[in-house]
């Protein structure tokens, strides 16, 4: 990955801020298997599978911790 | 997912605070399993597996965890 | 939830924060299983399931970490 | 639970710490599952699963978070 | 493991921090599993089962946490 | 365990602070199963069990937090 995909943790407004947490989940899962065929068969496994989709929804929130406290909550 | 679903993470109660949890937690779900039949689907399934209610439950604590320390844990 | 469950993160010691972090697990599980009557079905089969006990007592550690914080680790 | 079980976060020391974390991820079980009997029976299974007892580690980590915080790490 | 594999958290970019994150949950693979061919044949599984690529997932996301706070967010 | 294994949290490196947690998230197993034999036969099932790893790395990753944290993440 030579490009660069993350060039800050600031967004603008929280919106953003889930958006960019929700990328970095992904960019977790590619990092682990970087095919980008394999991923997508997985996919339609796991888009059926509500106890994947839940894990999912959790490594987000893990993220959206690191994401909002960059951000200072957007407080200021 | 254009309009704004997310302006801030103020909240005037915790109680409010943790029902904006449980919402970006189901909004987790959503980024990944976009059809709303789907997850419609899927839910009458998980809602009654307790493991995956205690995992949901899982992902709401960590949510709350972002939205108290957004607002100084209502304390002011 | 029309009614006031909670009203504040304080509380006057440690313990009465931990048994506040064991109301918000559960609440989190009402939250996508707002019925009383399935939710006594779902525990009696995973009071019995010591890996959903340990889960249990993981989203619990989650939501202390919360409370414990919003009261300064009770040390004022 | 009518007795006092908690009354500080504070410990002398990061290993007195350590096993406070384990205390609270043990009541943490206790507070889903009251019976000391059933508990005990549950605890024979596993002991001897060793994917419960990563389990059971990672609820002491994150006990081990809070309980280290409210002692400012046993730096000062 | 003699060698030095990680002198320092700081990065110059959030990419880079999620990069050692990355590497981070791969070392804590292989604190428990230190041989690398055994660890070769099971990535050849694991990388096919989604559910685990989720929970690797999750590990990158916790310690990017934790190289993200090191960094002050790339804040400053 | 009467004999003193944690009299601190400091550590002189960032790698050093790895191996620390490495041995929290083993003590932490060991708290729950204090029999060595049987944590040896364990070992040698889980440690050909990807799931398993994955989940001890996350153990370590929890505890990364906590060391990082009370050494102000090797900055200073």
């Amino acid at each position: 990955m030579a490009e660069t995909w993350l060039p800050s943790l600031r967004t603008a407004t929280p919106q953003e801020g889930f958006e960019l947490a929700t990328k970095l989940a992904r960019v977790g899962v590619k990092m682990t298997q970087p095919s980008a065929e394999l991923r997508d068969k997985l996919r339609a496994a796991y888009e059926q599978d509500s106890a994947q989709l839940i894990a999912s929804s959790q490594v987000i929130a893990i993220h959206f911790q690191t994401v909002a406290a960059a951000n200072g909550y957007w407080r200021e």
